[in-house]
């Protein structure tokens, strides 16, 4: 890459990303410069893309935070880490100080400066970031799969709030990009997992990665639930739809006492039947995010080849591509995770 | 009390209580005739009065589960109970065989008999009901006072699915009989408890409990608990109140990471903000009747006299001003806990 090809992608304003420049920023100390090898689009960079986060993202900005990337440079007093490392990035930089972070749940800190949404992102070909930031990929670890760490260590909290036992019974409500690796990592937790999904295309991906679907426009996944276990209906529902009919559901399908995880992300406040709530003592927890142990545990499941992951990306393209990747998403069809490879 | 004097209360329809001749049935095999002392009017008999429950309750019925008494009468194989022993009564006959029942959780047992609702009740002269049900009340618990065990033992449960700890800062939503009780039993826990509520008779009754309160249409509760925890927010919320308003405001009280119990009964389905639930990662449980620890304990508690509990009681009156005694309570002027005198 010749200085010239330093590229950044910019979101400059509703529905508009533009190219510009990549300024390396130099390393200050206890920070190290990133070559960046991959970036996913998440969705919450789709919803910064429409500018429902405004309030916290000012154009231009430097959106990304599901990468993977190698070492370029270091600041002073980086101790532990040499120029080549592969590395993904917990774009987590919580303030230390907030009653949340002296609690030790600094993902949930009170003034969490999220990397690449509250502070310049991936999207670019060098990224300087907080070495504390920094997780090691081992060898054997596709940097382009590294890219896929970060949401599944979404997954990797969620199931963990959840408690999810070999052999419980749990749905997922929405086969998108996070429903699926819950659905995955539920699975590798050994539960028996039911995606509900109406998109064909996703459909048809849950199949190819062995998970079982039910189409809720052709059978009621609560009977569905209900024959398999004798009337009880199921252990555990993660909703990550973030629709009101993924809402309506979540409290029709656990079992008595059991645990409704929330992982989608709400733009209006939908109806909730907490009636239910009271009849069958349902337990709800929120899952945002994850910490440490997440994406330690994620990385090693990475790394092995256990699963599918790879299936899960169906595009990957490069940095000028960005915003056509961010309108395809949107337009829901034919996509599940579209990579950007940053390095061109 | 001649055999002229027996009543009993029956629902007969919609808004409508008659009065009809008490007709004791013999105590079978494993049940037990009580004499009843006192009988208090749930918040639950009122959405019966109502025909909210018509859909399980069938008129001419004999409501009222939250009693005192004492034994007249022992069927066949009936141990460890005499004549004359004072009793109460805890009103669930779950069924013994469904997957909630054999989880141990017959009280959320998914066909459920409560006694009172499901089959005949407390609103007469003689109850006769499985000796399984009963729970003795020590000599020294006057049965007036017996017969708020029952609402004791709700708040205890609630409490005890709450986790409520020590010097935590705890909401109740809603100073209601069971609000009222809610936050007593947390106060007794250790907490330091505020109760919202705006009906100015049940603040200044809270006010006589040295319960904290707050009016939500003069002071924000919200503001006031980040002030007290330094923006923190609250440990752990009660909803008791079963409106909309409370819905709205159970997800900005607590801090990241703090519980939500639902107890109130929802007629509708609330907006819910479940962004905020994934934002802060609160928790939420459904806390549904009791279990026989519950009770017990709410029986131990009554006995002791650390808590002026008969100031709940606003009215005692007899069988004959029960449909008044629903009226009032609906009419939410001055009255908290109404019983009625069974035994005259």
């Amino acid at each position: 890459m010749t200085f010239r090809d330093m590229k950044a992608a910019f979101y400059t304003g509703h529905d508009q990303i533009e190219m510009g420049r990549c300024i390396p920023v130099e390393p200050g100390p206890g920070q190290v410069q990133i070559r960046v090898s991959h970036c996913g689009i998440c969705g919450t960079d789709l919803h910064i893309f429409h500018g429902a986060l405004d309030h916290r993202v000012t154009p231009p900005a430097i959106l990304g935070h599901e990468m993977s990337g190698t070492i370029e440079a270091l600041g002073r007093d980086v101790e532990d880490w040499s120029v080549g490392d592969p590395v993904t990035v917990m774009p987590l930089d919580p303030c230390g100080n907030c009653l949340a972070c002296k609690a030790g749940h600094g993902h949930i800190c009170e003034k969490l400066n999220f990397l690449g949404i509250d502070s310049p992102g991936a999207f670019q070909s060098y990224w300087t970031v907080p070495a504390r930031t920094l997780l090691r990929l081992p060898p054997k670890l596709p940097l382009v799969r590294g890219a896929l760490v970060e949401p599944l260590a979404v997954a990797f909290h969620s199931v963990r709030l959840g408690e999810i036992q070999p052999g419980e019974n749990v749905v997922v409500i929405g086969g998108g990009p996070i429903g699926m690796v819950v659905a995955l990592v539920a699975k590798a937790a050994g539960a028996n997992v039911l995606v509900s999904e109406v998109n064909p295309f996703r459909l048809g991906l849950a199949d190819e990665l062995d998970l079982e679907t039910v189409n809720p426009n052709s059978a009621d996944p609560v009977e569905l639930m209900n024959e398999r276990t004798r009337g009880a209906g199921a252990d555990a529902v993660f909703e990550a739809s973030g629709s009101s009919a993924g809402a309506e559901i979540m409290t029709q399908l656990p079992r008595a006492r059991g645990r409704i995880i929330v992982v989608g992300v709400f733009a209006q406040r939908p109806q909730v039947d907490l009636s239910r709530f009271v009849w069958r003592e349902l337990r709800v927890c929120g899952a945002r995010a994850y910490e440490y142990e997440d994406f330690e545990k994620a990385i090693e499941l990475a790394a092995s080849e256990t699963m599918r992951l790879d299936r899960l990306v169906t595009e990957i393209t490069s940095l000028d591509s960005l915003e056509e990747g961010l309108q395809k998403m949107d337009s829901g069809g034919r996509c599940m995770k579209i990579l950007i490879d940053c390095s061109v």
